[in-house]
Formats: C-alpha cells, sequence, structure tokens
C-alpha cells in the first residue's frame, strides 16, 4: 500500500494529540507498539499500513496548537517528558494539515455548504500528499443527543434538508461523516455522537461502496465488563447487579458529566451490559467530573451475584487509567484495519472491528474473547 | 443412563457437604440449579444423568456426621436454613454411604491392602445400589506437596512398592486415584494434591480404558484471572506486575496457609497466570489463614500495566466468596460430564474440562472463554 | 433510675425492629453490647438505664407485625436466627405497644387534633407501666424535603396553623417531634428528616425545658469519613476530590435514591465533608437503589490528594456493612444517654451527642475522635 | 534562630533527595508547603527554623550525585520536572556536603574509630557554616534486626567494645546514632533500624542532654491504620482479623521484602495496630517488592469486625502513594520541631513528636488524632 491519510475529527483533542504524539514516537523507534492490537504478531502479514505510510491531518473547531496540547498532557501524565521532545518538530507539521471544524454555532448557509467545505479540505489533504485513501475517523467530544428527524431517514431528504440555509438537521458529527463519505472515504465512529448512524448516511455509504465502523471506543470500564461478563455467564452464576461509577477530569468530565451529553454515553453502556448478561439487571451507573483527576479515569464496578444454592457473592473492580492513552494506539489500529478493509473492496459496517468499540455496528457480539476471535478470523481473509 | 455414582474423597468436608445438601435440594426443586455449568440450555440435549439419577457416597478420616457439618455451613452463611431443613433426612441417608477414608497415619499394613479396602467399599456401593458406574471425585483438604519417588514411573514399580508393609509410597490421594482405576471408575482431581499425576497411575488409567480429569477446582481469584488476563493480552496491553492475596477461613485457611501445604496451591497459579500472559510477570502471591472469615474467601488482586508510548495504568479487583458454594456446583458438572465421557468410551485426560480446574490435565489452553468455547464443542461430540 | 420508656417513631421499620430484637437480646444475654457505646468501660459508672430498665413502645403507619419484619431481617442477614428465636415472645408484646402512626394521606382534620392523638399515646404508654420518662426517637424512612413556612418561626404562629383543619404546616416528623415536646418527653431526629429544626420547636423545647439531640444517625460511609478527613487536614495533605457512592437496597435504598427525597440526605453529608476538610472540595455523591442487595449497604469512596511538591496520591475505602445493625446500637445508646441528660435537668441541643451524628446539632465539630472526647466529657459532668 | 544543620544519614537515598529537592523549592517559592505539618497556621509562631535558614549535610555510602536520583525520582513521578529544573544547582551544592557513610564491610579499625569519623564530619560541618546546632536524621535504608548484646546495657561497656578493632558491636544506624550524641546533636530515628534504641545510648543522650526522637516514619498504611482502627474502639465494634498487603517497588521494595529485613518493620507495624485495638488481633501482613511500581507504594487492607449482635461487616481500603513524597515533608517537620526542643532545652525521648512515627519512642499513644492534639499541646509550650 502506498501513503494512507488519516483524517481525525477533532484533531486537537487530547486522544487525537495522543495519536499524532505516538505515531511520531513509533515512526522514530522512541517507543515500542504497546497497546496497538495491529502490531501484534498474528496481524504482521497482513500488509497493514506501516507507521512509516500514515499521515495525519484533520479537521478541529480550536486553535490550540498540538505542540502546545501535547505539552499540557505531557504534565498530565499521560504522554513522557522524552517522547515529548522526540516529537515536537512533527507536531508542528501536523499542526500545519488541521482545517477549522465545522459548528452550527459559527456556520452561516446551508449544511450543505458545510459539508462541501469539510469534503474540499479532505480532497486537498490527499491530493496534496498524492494519498491513495484516506480513513476519516471522529474523536472529537461528544455531543448532546440530537433528536431524529423524518429526513433521516433517506438520503434524498436528507440533502434536500441540508440545502437549506440556515436549516441544522445534522449533528457536526453526522456533517462529518456526510463529508468523508462524500470524499469517497471509509468513515470510524470514535465516539458514540449520532455520526454515521442514520438511515441516509448508510445509505450513502451503500451507493459509494465504502466500509465503516463504530461506534464508541471501548477503552475502559466497558472494556474489563466486557471481558468479566462472560464469565459469570459461563459459569452459570446470577448476576443481581452491576453498579458502575466512572470519575474523570479533562474535558471529558465536563462534558460527559453533563445529563444531557452523557445520555449518550450512559445508553451505549447499558445496551452491552443486557447483551452480556443475556438479561437486564440493575445498573445503575454514573459519570461525574472531578476536575483535579485531569487526564486520568477511575471507575469502580460493584457486582453482586447469586451462587449455588442462592448464596450471594462480590466482585469489586477499580480501574485507573488515562483515557487517552487507552484511545490513541485503537485510533491506529482502526485506520489500519480499516484502511486495508477498504483496499480489499469491504463495503458496509464492519462488524469484526466490534473488539474495539462498546457499541458496535454490524454485529450483536459484545464478549471480548468472541471479539478478538472474530477480528483475527475477519483480518485473515483481508 | 441409569443411576450414576458419585463417590467423594473427603466425603464430610465443606465441599462435600454442600455438594450433597444442593444435590438434595436441586432433587426436591427447593433451588434452581444456579451455578451448575452443566445445567445450562447448551448441555440440556446431551442427556446428562439428571439430579434424580445420582447417588452419593464416599470415603473420609473424620467423622462428624452430614447434617453436624451441614448446620456448621448454614450457621456460617453457605447453606440458607430453609434448604437445610428441606434435606435433612437425606443427609443422614448419604451418610450412611460414608466409610472411612485412608491415612498413612492410622493405617497398619501395606498400601496395596489399603488401596483394596477402598476399592471394596467403592464396589460394595456400586453392587448396594445396582450403579451403572461411579465417579470418583477427590474433595479432601489439599495434601502437603509429596516427594517424587522412582517407583512412580512405572505401575509395576509402583504395586512392587505398594506391596511392601508400613511403606509409605504414595500420598492418599493417589491411594484414592489408585483404588478408583483398580475398581474400574474414572477420577477427578478437585484438588491440587498429587492424586493421578503420576506416570504409574496413568498408565493404569490407560490400561484400564479410563477417562480421569483434573486438577483443582478453579473457583475465585484463578477463575477471574482466567477471564481478565487474556483481555491485556489481546489488547497488547503490557502487564507488568499482578500481586494476589487471598484470605481464607475454615479448614482451608489452616491448611493452605502452612507454608509447606501451601506449595502445591501456590505453584498450580502461578503456572496458569504464565501461560496466559505468554511470559513471567513479578506475580507475589499470598495465602494467609483468617480464622474469623469462616468459609469465606476475600481476594485482592493488583495488577500494573503499561499502556501506549509507555504510560502506566492497574486494575484492582476484590472477590468475595464462599469457597464451598463456589466448588459444590462444579463438582456436580464434572460428575455429570466424565460420567457422560466415559458412558461414551472416551478414556485419558479429558482436556476439554479444562474449562473447571486451575491447572488443567490434557490442556495447555488456561483463557477462560476458550475453555468454554472447548468444552461445549467436547460436549457436543459426547 | 426507675424504667424508661423508649417512644420509636417508626417502630416496625428495620431499625426499631432491630433495635428492639437487640434490646430483648441483650435484656437475656444472648448476645454481649458490641456495638452498643454506652455500654463501654468509660460510661459504667454514669447509672445510664439498664437494659432491664427500657420498655419500648411506638409509632407506625404500616401493620406488619415486629415479628415477621423480624424474620425478614433474619432472612436478610440482619438477626441471626439463634436471636431471633429467643426474643419471639418480647417482640409480640412490644408489638403490642405500638400505636397507628400519623400520615397526612391518611388523617382528616387538623393537624393539631393529630399531634394531640400522639401525645395522648405516649402518655398512656407511661402511665401504663408506671414509667419515669420517655425518650421519642425518630428512626422512620426519611421524608422529601419540606419547604420552609413563614409558620415555622414562632410557636404561637405553628400552632394557629396546625390547628386549622385539612392543612400540612408540618411534615410528619416535626408532627412527632411536637407531640413529644408536648408530652413533656425529650426528642432525638435520627433520621435527616426536619424533625425538631424548626424555630418554632426548639422555641417549644425550650419552654418545656427539655433536652433534644440529631440528627441523622452516622452510621456507615460519613462514620469513616469522620475519621479520615482529620488525617488529611493533620497531616497538611490537601484534598482534592472526595467521591462517593452508595449503594443499598431495602426500603432506604428506595426512599433515598428518589431524587427529592435524596436531597436531605446528600445535604447533611456534605455538609460534613466541608467542615472537616476546612474548605469545599468536588465531593460527587450517589445514592443508588439497588433491591438485591437487601439490607446491605456497600459504599466506596474516592479520595484523591495532593502531596508534598504537588504529587497527587489517592485512598479508597469500600465499606459492606448492614444499615439496621449500625443504627440500632446507636439508638439504644441516644436512649440512654438522652434519659440519664433529662433526669441530669439538661435541656437544649446535646451538642455532646454530635458523636452519633451526619449533622449534629449543637456543635460544629464533625472529627470523630474530637467528638468522642466531647462525649466522655460531657457524660462524666451527668 | 540562626542556621540550622539538618544532617541525613543515607543522604543520597529518594527520601533525603526528596528532602534536599523540597526544601530548596520551597526556598525558592516554587511550590507551597503542602504535607508541612509543621507550616500549619497553629504552628506559625513558634520561631521553627524557616526553609531559608536550614542547610542540609549527610552521610551516605553510595556515589550517585544527588541531581542524578533527583532526575530518577523525576521519572519516576516523585518530583515534577518543574521542580528539579528549579533546583539542580542547589542540589550538586548540597551534594558536595555530603561525606562517605560508615558501613562495616568496608571498613577497618574499631567502631569507635568509625564513629569518631562521622562525628568529626558533622562538627566540620557545623563549623564550616557557623551553624548553631545540627539536628541527626536518619532516613537510610532499613536494616536487618540486630541481635542484642549484653554491652548495649551501659555506656561503659559499649565503649570498651566499640573500641576493639575489627568487632562489629553495634549495627550502622546506631553507630550514627552514637556519633550523632557525641558532636551533641539530637537524633531522629526515622527508620525502624535499631538507632538510638538501646540503654546505652539513652543513657548517652541523658548524659548529653539531648532530645531524640523516634522510630519509623508514618507514612501510609500505618498512618491510615492509626486513622480508622480508634474509629473501631469508640463505636465499640469488634475487629476480628486486620489483613494487609503492601507493594512497593525502589530500593525499598527490595529491601523490606527481604525476610529478615521485614522482621523490623513488620514487628513495628504490628505493635501498633494492637495497642490502637485493646487487642491482638490476626493481623496477617506481607510486604511486597514489586520492582515495576518503581517508587510508588500500594497498600490494601481489609477489616472485618462484629457489630451488633454478632453480625459481620467488612472495610477494605486502597492507598497508593509514593513513599519519599510522604516522608520527605515529615524529615522536614522533626528537623524543625526537634532543633526547636533542643534550643528550648528539652532532652530525650519527645514522646509529643509520636505524631510522625510508626512506633513511637516516649510514649504509648498510637491515636492520630490524640497525637495530634500532643503535638499541638507540646509545642505551644516551646
Amino acid at each position: 500500500m502506498g501513503t494512507t491519510g488519516l483524517w481525525l475529527v477533532g484533531a486537537r483533542g487530547s486522544v487525537a494529540t495522543t495519536v499524532v504524539t505516538g505515531l511520531l514516537a513509533l515512526r522514530s523507534r522512541v517507543v515500542g507498539p504497546t497497546a496497538c492490537v495491529s502490531a501484534q504478531p498474528e496481524f504482521a502479514e497482513l500488509g497493514l499500513p506501516d507507521w512509516d505510510d500514515i499521515l495525519v491531518g484533520g479537521h478541529d473547531i480550536v486553535d490550540t496548537p498540538l505542540e502546545k496540547r501535547a505539552e499540557q498532557l505531557t504534565e498530565a501524565g499521560v504522554l513522557p517528558h522524552r517522547v515529548l521532545e522526540s516529537v515536537r518538530s512533527g507536531l508542528s507539521e501536523t499542526d500545519a494539515e488541521i482545517r477549522p471544524g465545522y459548528h452550527p454555532a459559527t456556520h452561516s448557509g446551508s449544511q450543505a455548504d458545510a459539508a462541501r467545505r469539510l469534503a474540499d479540505d479532505i480532497g486537498e489533504f490527499a491530493e496534496r500528499h498524492g494519498l491513495e485513501q484516506v480513513v476519516v475517523v471522529n474523536v472529537s467530544s461528544t455531543e448532546p443527543v440530537f433528536p431524529g428527524l423524518p429526513e433521516h431517514g433517506t438520503l434524498k431528504a436528507l440533502e434536500s434538508a441540508m440545502a437549506v440555509p440556515g436549516r441544522t438537521v445534522l449533528p457536526p458529527s453526522s456533517v462529518a461523516a456526510y463529508a468523508a463519505l462524500r470524499s469517497g472515504c471509509p468513515f470510524v465512529d470514535f465516539t458514540p455522537s449520532t455520526g454515521i448512524r442514520l438511515p441516509a448516511l448508510e445509505e450513502l455509504a451503500r451507493r459509494q461502496a465504502l466500509p465503516y465502523a463504530g461506534s464508541d471506543g471501548k477503552t475502559g470500564e466497558t472494556l474489563v465488563r466486557s471481558a468479566l461478563a462472560p464469565m459469570f455467564a459461563s459459569r452459570a452464576l446470577d448476576v443481581r447487579s452491576w453498579a458502575g461509577t466512572n470519575l474523570l477530569g479533562g474535558g471529558d468530565g465536563l462534558t460527559l458529566a453533563d445529563a444531557e451529553h452523557a445520555g449518550s454515553k450512559l445508553a451505549s453502556k447499558g445496551r452491552g451490559l443486557a447483551t452480556l448478561l443475556g438479561k437486564d439487571v440493575t445498573a445503575p451507573l454514573h459519570i461525574d467530573n472531578v476536575p483535579d483527576l485531569g487526564e486520568q479515569k477511575v471507575a469502580w464496578d460493584n457486582i453482586s451475584f447469586e451462587g449455588f444454592l442462592g448464596v450471594r457473592m462480590s466482585l469489586q473492580f477499580t480501574w485507573s487509567g488515562y483515557d487517552s492513552a487507552l484511545a490513541a494506539p485503537l485510533v491506529l489500529d482502526l485506520a489500519r484495519f480499516v484502511a486495508k478493509a477498504h483496499e480489499a473492496g469491504r463495503s458496509g459496517a464492519l462488524g469484526a472491528l466490534g473488539f474495539f468499540f462498546k457499541d458496535p455496528m454490524g454485529t450483536d457480539e459484545h464478549r471480548l474473547a468472541e471479539q478478538y476471535a472474530a477480528l483475527r478470523e475477519w483480518a485473515a481473509t483481508l
């Protein structure tokens, strides 16, 4: 494969900054590929794009340069000092590839105009660097839940509505997905925002014969849940309640703790648990904004279950991690796998990538081990 | 299938008492089969022996009647009061099927004599009740590590040595295994004791064309580890240390905390972790006797791992359970699966039952999800 | 002292049932006084009423007899079987001393009428048994927050409003407090409900020269907080956030998880933490109803703090307890201390009893060790 | 007060390096005095030596310069980058004040010679800088338990034995204490090593009319225990077991996990718990060396207790901290308080400093709140 473009929506956020820093560090061999699933021996023969053959650009609505963000993340413990020092020049080069993102509040004109502008940015990026293909990944902040509209039902209805000046028929994540697909690019939803999850956009992907994947990267508490819940199921232990608390700082803490915003995230977490356990259980879940934690995330789960003869037992776990450090390698993995799938002519929802997501599209499988087996099996066919 | 005998070595211990109480309660429909793997829908068509078609007998070196032990376990929270009340008569009937076990300290004569007596007990049990087959399961206390001897190498050498009066060439668990095999019974090692794990005994199993399974029931901390460790591996997260502490009371706490005894248990736990992670990690492990916990067991694990760009994160879990309640349904499962395998003519180490064991014989697979898949696949062939 | 009456508002709830069961068991020497603060050697010389000299009656709006409730609590693990069996007759005797409680939904007439009826019940109880004094303790379910009204400002205004038929000027807890004071009885608020915390009622207590104490029994998470927070303060460690999650079942889980109801409980918890730390910190707090936990309560706190040179560290704790078992001995302690204080002629808010409360009246001291010292010092003066 | 010397035994270890770095940073106002007990308002009027008036020197048997150690501690997360950069020159100046420590393996001649040399180093330090006084604090690695000898009984016997060439009558920590006292300096034992805890050395302190304090800085698990145990005691909750696990890396992990070395540390921890609870409880305690944790320390405690009517409940806590960051401010506090006490003419064991120690000398009080009260009271008298 020639050079692959990775176009990040939210290109100056914590996750994107960690993706870029990490890619540069991997390229210069300052670090090894710990946490990169696609770099494991079982995927070595697939011909996935090398670190040297991935070029990053993107959209963002904020101006803070990548280098500044990387410094903040270094302060916060997400990036090691020595890594930061080794990638400074690469960061400013990448920063030059970032274009202003779309936000309804600052845009006048129709959403069709906005989408056209976004698509042009991607197209120029590809042309400027002679890229064979560009994978678009949404890593921007989680949006508030966007109401369903009749115009989301068909591509035709959607495009008519998008053409109306001043009308907001799509949330930003879906405008980004639309622009990606119109540019002939595969799209990956790494957030729980609406993104491509609308019939009209799926229709567009079908017409363009493009693959897509999502949604909502599985990086922490849900990852552990998808490893543990099958244990209870296979041992016929009767989970009676599964309570969770998430403490997080950073921008995400602020966004997600907000009741309205949290809607989409909590819903995507809940769906998985019921599927994993094969039944609904009492599962209160909280996301709290705790600014002093910075980029760190602490999750505590209390699982109460019934065993033989009805006796009660419990399992509790505490997960302490850095969300961006957990997400970034998965974004690189997804870019590599989706690029390869695109090259191999796959289209539609890539269910085999469910391993990476809280709320996988194209599959109902939430069990981690089964997802990993499905990934390996699918990858072998590329 | 006709009636199947389940012969428990250590028939008056906590696990055995819970097995018998549970079986009686299941038979009378006082409780449902929570925690019984073999009662799940996927195994419904196999023709495993019904609860009504399993009859329990056994050996033990202590005299405390089952009913008395069941009362103690009820006090300790392992058995519900209403269950105890519903099975009292069944407990004393079963108690009448228990014969004195073998212990070198109280036995004069040769180990061959001892084994013959044990085998006769099993044979008479089968004859008395017209049983088609008897599965022998060792649920007695963990033994101290028994030294390897040249006589363990071949059946011939072993039997010569066993014939010498006063000589202790085998630990009690292996005498029990020998007696089971000589009686034509499959043998299951639910403890980490030596049991059948000697070339001479495996030779005997081969000659008798008998199946066997083991060893060391996977009931708590190790169960969770076998669900979690593959998560780290599949996500390429680099586990740097995995420390564990086990607090337990009851007889097991006393036995296992003893340095010499702990040898076998700790070794069997450690083997699994290295296999699961594909490498050795710092993994200090403690078992403490905490009498006030009674039958309860509390385990805490601290897993420290490295993620993307070398950043450090951690997962901690606390498991609080009742060991006997966790073990007992697995003993019933094993009796049912092994009986069916025996009927189906299988012999040798049943690796497909590795799902139930910390230190599985006949397989190197320690990953829980893969073990469960192997169990289902194998069961379908019976 | 002669016989002291203990009049429980909510006399058939979990806490009250545990109080009565425990008192009967203590009286018959079936158990020792574990968890009874007032039974410690340092209070032995005070002449507090003996277990034999306390007689229980009360009000409740539900009919379930104490014996039935005690059976449920035994099932739930709060009461041991052997204790239940030893107190059955005493439970039904006590049950006969319980009168219908007041609830606006089932009462017609004025609140003055209601209060008069409640006071008469207490008076007849005292007369019937020749009691020297009766201490009234509110252990009923937490009420929704009751809006402040101008009529709460003076006793005169309050009594005028209470006389209006059909008018609800007080929540039930305050009607109970009013009735107690009018009967010449000291009043203890063991819940966060309004109770005596109104200027008009404090005026009444003053006029009657009665002591009172409250509010909201400190039984679990807050107890631990009041022991731990001073550690951070005295070591100059800078607590940056203190997040808490409470999982509870039982009736309390249902009541408290309800957003409106939770208002009073969460507020009373928050006040203490800020006082303990000497500043406001980010302190998200949740109470979740998890029915399968039954009477058990599990609380998890995550404390993030800054140490020397700004380095971040953390302390997490998990508390698993039975709320009623934690509350009941404190109710007995309070009855004994308040009876003695009443006898000794004390009146007004008994700040020295702050040791027992989340939101102490009559003192600003929340530090556990200091509260205990204050209690001992005060008790010595009685 | 004029300038006070702080002479550190183990002056290039993690704790000492953090002490020096922190003192320099405090002096230059790069950081505030978080975690410095002596910098709290209640001690502001005492006239303790200012940060500007403390000068550090010391002994060590290793050569790694302070700056190099500080870089390692920065990598390990104990020291912030910006702090390191601001103190580099000060570190090398302080490093020039460090003299070779004493170790029996590298010393020929008598221990009297060794002590004389150590005392001379301290004397020259004082003279070189015109110091009014020097406080010697032992922060070197924990020693193996040193056997008691008859010569430890009196100063005369000790000094005779010390004069014998080649004889090792004292462990290095006690040689350091002897040298300090002979130089007229107060001595503080921040480790559990023998140090000054010998009748002969206490006799010397008495003769020299010098104050001393110790031993074993209370920095983590024991600190929390001393805050929590009184909670159980004052509430009459019956602690039945208190199990602890400590995971630590760094040099301390290696030293302490070693069975022989651990002896002194574990003993000093155990003494406190029994005193706090007023009785012996089952209290298994482990210290594991987990190199990947680096300077971090993770402790987990499981406390099982009995409440009202014998019902079982539990409290678990997990403490994650940096040992050196916790210890260093206490060393500065001790230097300030002891210098002031010395100036004020106090001598003997300073029991009022028990607040800082796991195994306090001069007092039996282990309860944190009471220790803090004692400290404040005592400080007010200086």
